[in-house]
């Protein structure tokens, strides 16, 4: 059985993958990583904040998903969450009322039949799920800290889903979950899961750009909340940014009461447009009350467990990233988590037997994480546009042109300028 | 920071796993595959036919999809779609009324309000999205055959979940979709499919009582489609089985008909009970038509494309084999996809630290692929029951007693009795 893929960008050895890049976007997608992402094949617009992750965007998707998993495994058990909510969880924490965004789950008959039988809450976050099941592990002080995460599908009816992937109706979201004997383990954990963000973040590379900003509690704690915000020229949040102290404060909290509050001078410190990454809630008793969640202390007194939750949408980081790594000539992916490090373009202006066998014995050898360009019907300019499009860390031309140089083309995508060496230099600077 | 974890069963390094099981399960969890996953700690029961899958249970859960992932991107482009759905592109189909099983999603205030503007179908498979979605890939006979598939959550109002991970409302599932120039080329993939497919179960441990089985078209196609039957002793369907031949018919389309049709005799044929593991389409033009979905021939004339559709119940998978390899102790995984390769069972009798220490130094060694219970408030009978429930395929006892007869028991899960050995021993005949 033969494909013949004389004329796709290959992907791998995959015998059929479907990628393919647009000229046109809708004027419907207002924000640059829904413009961006979309032009370059990586998503595709369903309906107003619901997004297909087509091949190369599915792709980095998972890339940032699995080192997400590989930070949190560390220190949580990885478990997954239904959707469907029992309404019930919602009413015991008020949320069915306050919470505005909320979808709901019917069997399309039962709608018509007014039969409120099979009736869901669609999950936004976990913890009207996670709690419940919490009971059934802690019973006593020796089942503490417990720590429970999951990656997966996130459904809120935002008002107005402009934002292309930093704020849709149906996301991608990592929640982690812990559970404390008492406030001050729980602070100490938090501590730790601070500082897993930011060594994630570092992964991805976004650590230098990214700060603990001080935020709203959210619908369960009068307390500050802390977000992870990361410098993008087109973020939705406003930061005051304490550069020094590596610190930020979200605007909405910019006011005298937290002024004295937290002892610090607002006006002194600099404005900048940031997107949120991340979001961490000290919950303490909040959720542990109504759900009445306790433990068993070594004194055989009965106890209430302390909660904390730590937030991260993947595919809100795949929007924010695709958005500061990005240029005039398309998106710009970090190494980590590119969908291939290498693209090769095969250029067949003349003599094409040679750059096809050349091409070929190199895809032979680094194609597990390589697109291979070996469309002979589209013109040259398209091809390179197409790479620097789709921005793959290192693109590599195979053309007489390269041939009669030396061999084939090495460009980073963050440079201007590539450098002509043979295959066997190529694999010794820059495969491992 | 430490985690007292003395008293838990440990998986891998992690500081906290989440594992225990339970000796109760409702009553209302009727069929095997629930009561046994339930007990086991693998799922937790949330709703009818609603589950969370628990740390060793989604542990499972990754290893059939990571083997299912393997298998079909050899043939197909991996993508991720929405679960909302716009409710036009249903109404294409004609499936929003004739599909009884849709559950609609709304926003919970768009309901009160009477305001249609944000409903959707939850997704229960995917052909009203892919079959859009490829027309933006398809326009030439170049771009043909493509293949695209999703491992996936979906959503059905099963009327009676009462099936356990065989029925659920909400459950996992892979989707592969097949797009050709012609039903020679379709019914080609189609037989390359079923080879894979048959290689996916051999690798599951299921291929020696997996039968490729004719039954109904279902809602798109009056033709036979192909159920790929595991035979259980509590399957919820009948086939027909020819062990010669290695096929099968479903009872539903057992009829003198279909016997004239297929030049079988039914009667001559054994009666067995069987659970679906597996169902592929050949859809042929049924969604290309409403959709408009056409290509480009050669010759420069408009032609429709030939589709099929592969789907795989991955969850149900989990459910299937769980009562498959269970016997009255509990779970048997097969190895390719157990929670973990070893289970080390220390006991404290007497002496703990030895027993402690050699313990450690196994642990440190395969901890990667181990379960090590090392609870000391814990009966020994508890301890190996547990092992024996949980199902991990070795069972490794380290105890004053094994230390005596020279070192540490081993136990395959299906095996009646153990043998003592060095860890050295044990590496070497069972540890690469």
């Amino acid at each position: 059985m033969k494909n013949d893929s004389s004329e796709s960008i290959q992907f791998r050895n995959e015998y059929s993958s479907g990628i393919r890049t647009f000229k046109e976007v809708s004027k419907e997608q207002e924000s640059l990583n829904a413009k961006l992402l979309i032009q370059a094949g990586f998503v595709n617009p369903e309906l107003a904040g619901v997004y297909t992750y087509t091949r190369l965007g599915y792709e980095v998707l998972k890339n940032i998903e699995n080192l997400t998993r590989e930070h949190m495994s560390k220190w949580a058990g990885e478990i997954l969450m239904p959707s469907l909510h029992p309404v019930e969880n919602w009413m015991v924490t008020d949320r069915l009322e306050t919470m505005s965004s909320l979808f709901e789950a019917r069997g399309a008959n039962d709608i018509s039949r007014k039969n409120n039988s099979s009736r869901y809450v669609l999950g936004p976050t976990h913890e009207e799920i996670v709690t419940p099941l919490a009971k059934k592990y802690i019973k006593s002080y020796r089942d503490l800290p417990l720590a429970l995460f999951q990656i997966q599908t996130k459904f809120r009816n935002e008002a107005r889903p402009k934002s292309g992937l930093l704020r849709s109706r149906e996301f991608r979201m990592k929640d982690l979950y812990s559970f404390h004997q008492s406030e001050e383990e729980l602070l100490e954990f938090y501590e730790v899961m601070k500082e897993e963000y930011m060594s994630l973040f570092e992964d991805l590379g976004l650590a230098d750009d990214t700060y603990i900003t001080l935020a709203e509690g959210g619908d369960f704690t009068k307390e500050f909340s802390h977000e992870f915000q990361t410098l993008i020229p087109q973020g939705e949040d406003t930061i005051y940014l304490d550069r020094k102290n590596k610190i930020a404060y979200n605007k909405e909290i910019v006011n005298k009461e937290n002024e004295k509050k937290l002892g610090v001078k607002f006006d002194d410190l600099e404005q900048v447009l940031a997107s949120e990454v991340g979001n961490i809630f000290p919950l303490n008793l909040k959720l542990s009350k109504p759900f009445d969640l306790t433990y068993m202390d070594k004194d055989g007194s009965e106890q209430p467990v302390y909660m904390g939750c730590y937030g991260l949408g993947t595919s809100r980081l795949m929007g924010v990233i695709a958005e500061k790594f990005s240029d005039e000539k398309g998106l710009v992916w970090p190494e980590r988590i590119a969908p291939a490090k290498y693209h090769i373009v095969t250029l067949f202006e003349k003599e094409s037997d040679e750059q096809y066998k050349l091409s070929k014995k190199l895809f032979d050898i680094v194609g597990k994480d390589s697109l291979w360009d070996k469309r002979r019907r589209v013109s040259v300019g398209e091809k390179l546009n197409d790479a620097d499009l789709i921005g793959c860390p290192y693109r590599v031309v195979i053309s007489s042109d390269s041939i009669k140089k030396g061999g084939i083309e090495v460009k980073r995508r963050t440079e201007e300028k590539g450098e002509v060496m043979l295959i066997e230099e190529f694999l010794k600077r820059y495969v491992k």
